[in-house]
């Protein structure tokens, strides 16, 4: 009877497994990939996406095109029972529980974001793994020139002016300079923005940018991009982020309204949870490609922690995670797996990289290719190239390169709203900072979670101020939910702090579910103002 | 000193009377223009954006680019004082209200949505007014396709494989054509969905279709889609709508989890505060486009009622909501404003249809011109050349091309997730319909709104069951917030049932930051299952 063996994830490592594990055995072996979007994506092009060059739509392609003959399931992963052999996914939103099972589980799963370890940071700053993230970028960013252009405030135009990229890997570079080409090109649209106005920076943990490349590319990348206004902190990583600034670990405080984090890679959950033995985070197998735990448990790709030689020890000695790798490890593995299957011997993994391209935008470019090095225009036409004939499915070759033809003698600066979320939200401020003051549109109920807030209310008839300082578990701005959509108080942070804002539709909705809920706020909007406070009138949206 | 005339809206009507206006007035006039997005949506071709043919970035083009000279405002407007002669408005995140003046505004700000007349319809239909819900509309379908492929469920299949239109005036015939042309070029891709298991079901409240075109048209394009599958339910309404069913007022239930309502025009909020003297929910202005009530105040496009002749009172006695109008409108208004500066005699607006056109999908259309009538294919090429060369912007119209071209072809069916609320939402269940049952995923906590269900909970020891009824203001499903994923018991609706639904991060947040909230639950989760309730375990994604 037919093997089953069962792909977890759809990025570079699992698609390609599928595929070559599709091509060696053919009808043989019943093949399945469970992924939890229905495409694939090119990750090398999300900085393009995330600047307008392509669209999202034409950067990826369908995991069901690329994968004729293998079974595509869209699916949220839950559980992984290596003793039964089963996963269990929840597919759609069809609630009840679905079990795959497998004979062989080749685990792709690559890696997530993880920035809660730096205050603010995960709360505030914009991240680029998926293609969700880039089209959310490319949202912001416009909306932060939208706003430039018709504010009569500095202080705001400054900050929404001020871009912060944390990390000067490929990722970060790469995302650094669309960005910029992107914000260039389009300030023909935007009258009331100057080029001077503009402020891109790069923030490097490490003593040199794009460590995966030589000395003297990495040197000239940043001067590129030095030359092009943009600047570039070394040796600093990030202290802590609000909604207007990000504090170095140098103590310099930057205001600005976008950041954008290129770091803190971690596991995902889901191997987290696997009885795997895994070492920083990344599955540990063997040079066959084995992971070591469980039995006929395979992993390969970011997840998938790969020695190149006998008894690795250093950095170097592993497989780097990157789409060339990742590609040449899915052969490896394929033909192990069929090898397995035949019950004959392993092969280890062996592959020197080709070379390493990185762009830096506007026609810019560095690539170390056998040996060779090149820069500027040649090798960003060297990147296109490349990445073109790299890129999986016929179709999504031709869309983007008509994307780029388009891109070539115009680039659209639509907005498109990317996700919106109308629940609850954390919000970060460093002492000093205002949280609203009197006058202002008021987007929702606060409360403290920790640190503590200073409220100055001046007094309709004397004018003189109240001043009342709000702690944890305390609330404020409560006006809102009885419509009184203007904020009648000035609000400072005394520390730094962390809130908790519900908007007023949001706390009107929950109050019509949850009585406490109710009661506290209809006896709290009694006793403070006077107020007979009903629900319902909450519900609708904002003015 | 120049006189400044303010445009409120950028649709058809906005955005063509900014042009008009800035090529009659040159630099004599300020003219400014406000709207909620930075671009300008050609409404005809949304349902090709719904369905993939157009990407959303290529099928709009950006206000700024087609309004040079004329200075775009991206705001939220608050307020519109005729008095001060103010317009009251919130930009970007800025929370600081911004005031701007005019000496004479052009009002032209459409139609909105409302479908609350319909129980369960405004909390489960989608929309097609606007480019998100275009969006929103295609990454649904494609869902329900991914999902009907891979699920095990008959009945959960046939529910996501049928689709209902509400209305079927141009925007629901065009949307339930591009819809079937979408899902019968998707199928390729899935194979486990036979054309035959697709249902599509137009519900028409008139005794016809495209109530718009002659007689003979309408019918012809009923039978091109009932030709191809498509059932066409006349003189029925929707009496209401759950997530999973739709019932129409002839009491057929229909089971689906598609509901797309073309509906319900309503006048935006603005306009309903505004002192102006309106009939049927639209601005009525005089035969110069001259609002009533208020001085400088013109109107144009859906939002105003144009008479088309002296004492008008025959709907066919004022101009129809099309683009075709607005255009022409745009040009009267523009003519007379400058009049009106130039204290000369104004115009009025004179225009009689050049005819009509509507798509049926795949190559199939409808069309009225100069008295002619064409359908099928030659109908439906006359259909894109119009708009095509109707479209402005010529970036626009180059980008719409090679994106029908691409779409020749081949059809991407990546799905690119919508924007998607994390906040609490209503869900309606018809008496008998089934909430969840014991295995279930848990999504959230539940609470009653009005009606009443039934909660089955089988004793892990004993096996028998034990039985209770959950009314108005009770909650169920709660085991979830301390993380038991998976429901214990099953839920049916008593009666017609709404319930206000919290997901479990959702609840933990809220707990962080409203110690009511907190109490309550720790108290409810002691006493009903002696767990001590600590919320920050419950942040962080579901699995």
């Amino acid at each position: 009877m037919a093997q089953k063996i069962l792909i977890l994830g759809g990025g570079f490592g699992g698609m390609f497994a599928a595929r070559e594990l599709r091509k060696r055995l053919g009808g043989r072996a019943e093949i399945e990939i469970i992924n939890n979007t229905n495409y694939f994506v090119f990750q090398p092009l999300l900085p393009e996406v995330g600047a307008g060059s392509i669209t999202a739509m034409h950067a990826v392609s369908p995991l069901r095109k690329l994968l004729r003959g293998v079974r595509v399931r869209k699916a949220r992963i839950s559980s992984v029972d290596t003793d039964r052999k089963v996963v269990t996914v929840f597919q759609g939103v069809q609630r009840r529980p679905t079990e795959v099972t497998y004979d062989h589980l080749v685990v792709a799963l690559g890696q997530g974001v993880d920035l809660t370890r730096t205050p603010g940071l995960a709360d505030h700053a914009l991240t680029m793994k998926t293609l969700d993230d880039a089209r959310r970028l490319r949202a912001h960013v416009l909306e932060r020139l939208e706003h430039a252009d018709i504010t009569a405030l500095p202080e705001v135009k400054r900050e929404a002016l001020t871009f912060c990229i944390v990390g000067a890997g490929f990722s970060g570079i790469e995302t650094a300079g669309e960005l910029g080409e992107m914000i260039d090109r389009a300030l023909g649209d935007y009258p009331n923005i100057k080029r001077s106005e503009i402020r891109i920076v790069l923030i490097e943990f490490m003593g040199r940018v794009l460590a995966e490349l030589p000395e003297t590319l990495a040197t000239y990348a940043q001067k590129t991009l030095e030359d092009r206004g943009f600047e570039v902190m070394l040796n600093t990583g990030v202290k802590s982020a609000t909604g207007t600034s990000l504090e170095t670990t140098t103590g310099e405080i930057i205001g600005t309204r976008t950041i954008v984090a290129t770091i803190g890679n971690t596991p995902s959950p889901v191997v987290q949870e696997m009885p795997l033995e895994t070492r920083h985070g990344r599955i540990a197998v063997n040079r066959h490609l084995q992971a070591q735990g469980a039995e006929n448990v395979w992993s390969l790709g970011d997840c998938a922690l790969i020695p190149m030689k006998e008894d690795a020890t250093e950095r170097g000695d592993f497989a780097p995670p990157t789409a060339q790798f990742a590609v040449r490890e899915a052969r490896c593995l394929a033909q192990n797996i069929e090898a397995a299957i035949a019950c004959r011997p392993l092969q280890p993994f062996e592959y020197t990289s080709q070379g390493a391209l990185a762009s830096l935008g506007a026609h810019r470019g560095v690539a170390e290719v056998w040996g060779m090095t090149f820069r500027g225009y040649p090798a960003w036409l060297l990147w296109r190239a490349y990445y073109l004939s790299f890129l999986p499915g016929f179709r999504t070759r031709i869309t983007v390169l008509l994307n780029w033809f388009i891109d070539g003698f115009s680039r659209s600066t639509v907005q498109i709203r990317a996700e919106d979320n109308n629940g609850a939200r954390y919000v970060h401020y460093r002492a000093g900072d205002r949280v609203f003051e009197a006058g202002n549109r008021s987007d929702g109920v606060y409360s403290v979670i920790s640190g503590a807030v200073e409220l100055r209310i001046a007094d309709p008839e004397t004018g003189e101020e109240r001043v009342s300082r709000i702690g944890p578990g305390e609330i404020f701005g409560d006006r809102v939910i009885f419509g009184k959509m203007q904020r009648t108080g000035t609000v400072r942070a005394l520390e730094n702090t962390q809130v908790l804002v519900l908007r007023r539709e949001e706390v009107a909705k929950i109050a019509t579910g949850f009585a406490p809920f109710r009661d506290y706020f209809q006896r709290h909007m009694k006793e403070a103002y006077g107020v007979e406070w009903n629900p319902e009138d909450g519900i609708g949206p904002d003015r």
